[in-house]
């Protein structure tokens, strides 16, 4: 299956316990998909996967799948500090028929090596010893503090070809994103940011994993849909963008619930797990009024 | 028991496929405390906690305490991105009796607010539910991405008195580490460091939590004892740190792992879990040389 088109990162809702609320995240799910999302890539940075316990990223993988969404239509993150939990959760993924992983480096430890950051992906490949593993890189070194380098990338795609094979590129430096889309043709890149889709596409890349796609994924889609296909995207793009703009004009997570809250009419969408804090209903409220109304609904 | 005094942040030995060494923690462990430590700080950044799994954080701490170490001489480093996991190994700690555990903030997300560093220290005090909980903050921004800054530190001592009690200060910034000891009298605060310790114990620090006494218990300890006598201690600090700027003039936990391997014949000490490269034997022998022998055998 091409992995490539829009997967947005799907938030996931929180009960008043703060606990995952699987039927509330399959319904949003279903409904990126259903606004034109090609697939999912639940569990990355927008998603708090991080604030989840192992097990509870098993749940949120079970229950997407339980809910019937296709294996090949999910991308889940399962990158880990500890080389333990990323095999684990990996290899979930991969029993499950997932398109793919998305492998977050370590990120505790700051300025590693890469001779460190090879180590660790080549023992996550080892542990799950699938061949039908596809691992997509997730650099997002501001939060990471640690990231793929063009020379990792390239000695990764040497040594484990056909089982690393794209990359998730967060670091909002289009200078990086088109270096390495040029420097890897055949390399699935998908840009986080939807604002420079116009360069990117034409250029070569995959798709897009953008957080703000959980409130505007069928402006994304027909924005990528329209570059495929050659023709015109100058108001998609430029709509897209100032959509965008908004959604991150405050803080990111927060503000993406927020608007789901206020859309969805379920304000418990806007609880955050800590260290994040929610924004207030008068927030959310503000917040969504600013959005255009043409956007997709969730 | 009051906890002060050297705390030494154990270095975690793997055996050859990188599973925890429980024998080989357990033996140098026994040597800091014979070495003059007063209590051991395990599960910190120098153990490489973060790149374990919970489980096996949960194995480290079982096996220092089935292996003989008192309770009472443990502070475990309990924090983790997920407020599950946090609440987890703290109520495991609590439960063996630990003197405290010391409490890194979630630590992927970058940028983030005061109350939102407040509700995680709420919810983990308030998930362990035990009034023996006590809370040593764990400061190092430089690798966390989030700390606790001083207005956080006096609203946490003001909602949670007799439970949040201390700090770890290892921002290497001693102006803040000075400002915390001034700021709140009291307060258990330990310099990661022990560069200013001549000018810290007099002024109220409770002791030394520094990933060099792996490989310096003895001199610290000595250094520590001599400042509380109030006597002459120039000699023993400069030598002390002589020590760690030689120790921390490479990477610093592949140095510390590599002079232990050198100075314990077991080579294997030198292995670290990725995204941390080991030294080579040639470089630990090296660094190890430059040590004086005086030093602490471990």
């Amino acid at each position: 299956m091409q992995v490539s088109g829009l997967w947005p990162p799907a938030a996931t809702p929180f009960d008043s316990d703060l606990r995952v609320d699987a039927p509330a995240l399959l319904a949003h799910c279903r409904a990126l998909l259903d606004a034109g999302a090609s697939g999912l890539a639940p569990l990355g940075t927008t998603s708090e996967a991080n604030s989840l316990t192992l097990s509870e990223r098993a749940g949120v993988l079970d229950a997407l799948l339980e809910g019937g969404i296709a294996p090949g239509q999910l991308m889940p993150g399962t990158g880990a500090c500890a080389l333990g939990d990323a095999i684990d959760l990996s290899g979930r993924a991969v029993a499950a028929g997932c398109a793919g992983v998305l492998l977050l480096p370590p990120f505790f430890y700051k300025g590693v090596p890469d001779d460190g950051l090879h180590d660790y992906v080549s023992r996550v490949i080892g542990g799950v010893a699938d061949d039908r593993l596809r691992v997509y890189l997730y650099h997002i070194p501001q939060m990471a503090g640690a990231g793929w380098s063009l020379p990792l990338i390239e000695r990764l795609l040497s040594d484990f070809p056909g089982t690393v094979v794209g990359l998730k590129d967060s670091s909002g430096d289009w200078d990086n994103t088109r270096s390495i889309i040029e420097a890897f043709p055949g390399f699935a890149v998908f840009p986080a940011s939807e604002a420079h889709l116009s360069d990117a596409i034409p250029l070569g890349a995959a798709g897009c994993i953008s957080a703000t796609a959980n409130v505007n994924a069928a402006g994304i889609a027909a924005l990528i849909e329209t570059l495929r296909n050659g023709e015109d995207a100058t108001a998609l793009q430029a709509e897209a963008t100032r959509q965008r703009g908004i959604v991150t004009s405050g803080p990111l997570i927060p503000g993406i619930k927020a608007v789901l809250a206020e859309r969805s009419g379920a304000p418990g969408w806007a609880r955050v797990r800590p260290p994040l804090v929610p924004m207030t209903v008068t927030e959310g409220r503000q917040l969504a009024s600013r959005l255009t109304p043409e956007m997709a609904s969730t």
